[in-house]
């Protein structure tokens, strides 16, 4: 299989994917297109020719079949692997993880907006200002560590339902942010962005991101250069 | 089963669960909760009662089980009714309608921010006009119009995988987009949208919200009143 990303340090859609497929050890080649939005990039050749929604990641399979969009990645995986528990095996349970994902999925806006991921960029003080200024990503982040608070009560963590799972793998991007932008958060919330950071297939892609050394000035609201 | 849905007339998101109900003829009640978006309005603490998300749709079965998010219930309903074709039976067109509703699920934000979902307004002076200053807009349709296309071509139709399923019912708020505002797409895709429109299910619904007869100032950049 070939995982199509992003640049790992940006591309945070391509995180989820990542992190799941190295999160359970299945293996695949990585094919990374740098994300430039100078128009006629090359790059968007190469990938219409893979996924016709054009965007990344999008898996392609052994027999050339594509997946796109890292939600449906996620369920092809699931029903490619029964034997890993992608999605908790407890039905009531694993409509949460599915409620969480596809809530992730479409919703959030405001927080990916203003707080893009940046791998490498720590900028405690942007955090602070938007923090401070701005209500609807507050609104975010408190619906956030609610949605975090309830899963972990019920699971006893570490994770949100307890081992490391697909949902996990779509909010380790979210954990970067409030890593990066230094957002407030509760203790329990705190720890479970720090599970998350802490685990092998993050730390490995945030190693990937580190070793990058790339600057997309259409992904860079904050900083002017490297 | 209950299903929350808000106002049939707007709630595009509740339209997808509903239809997808109404399709498969699975018995649930339905609990309309009136969308209005003044300041305290007490629909709110009703549904923070349900869900933790605050957003409707909202399924809650007969345990009193809460699922939210049209895409989460969705492989809720395909979990407890496996004998209903919910997704395709074909695991590649499995994985290609979900990646169709999640491509919907996180995108085609341009269409969803201008076109909103009115069922009883018939706009195609706005679509036109839309359609002419909108590059975005444009960018939307085309790219959906290809999707579906694709997936028509592939399956022969009527629906997207042959048979109606939850893919369709995803594509429904769609349809009456296209449809009020009247946006020009190609043959097939009109055919198709036409056989969305035609469904038992989609007439069920639409009649419901003709019956509605309200007026939610938020939901209405282009009327001034009924
Ligand atoms: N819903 C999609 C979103 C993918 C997406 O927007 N990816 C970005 C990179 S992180 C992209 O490909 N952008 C290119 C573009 O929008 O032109 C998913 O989950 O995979
Ligand atoms: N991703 C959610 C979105 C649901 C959604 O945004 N629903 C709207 C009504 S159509 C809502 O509840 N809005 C209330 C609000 O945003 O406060 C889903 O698919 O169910």
């Amino acid at each position: 299989m070939k995982l199509y990303i992003g640049n790992k340090n940006y591309s945070s859609w391509s995180m989820r994917s990542g992190v799941l497929l190295g999160a359970f050890g299945i293996p695949h080649d990585e094919v990374m297109l740098r994300l430039d939005f100078t128009p006629g990039a090359a790059w968007r050749q190469e990938l219409a020719g893979v996924s016709p929604a054009g965007k990344l990641p999008v898996l392609v399979d052994d027999d050339g079949f594509a997946v796109w969009d890292s939600l449906a990645i996620t369920e092809f995986i699931a029903d490619a692997y029964p034997d890993h528990a992608i999605w908790p095996r407890d039905r009531q349970a694993r409509a949460r993880a599915r409620s969480l994902c596809a809530e992730m999925h479409a919703g959030f806006t405001q927080l990916r907006t203003v707080c893009p991921m940046n791998i490498e960029a720590f900028l405690p003080e942007v955090g602070q200002t938007l923090w401070a200024d701005d209500e609807a990503l507050r609104a975010d982040v408190t619906r956030l560590d609610a949605a975090w608070r309830e899963a972990l009560a019920a699971s006893g963590g570490p994770f949100l339902f307890g081992e490391f799972g697909a949902v996990d793998a779509f909010f380790a991007p979210v954990a970067i942010r409030l890593s990066r932008f230094s957002l407030p958060v509760s203790d329990a919330a705190a720890a479970y962005r720090d599970a998350l950071l802490a685990h092998p297939a993050v730390e490995d892609w945030v190693a990937g991101a580190m070793r990058e050394q790339d600057f997309l000035p259409a992904a860079e609201p904050y900083r002017t250069a490297r």
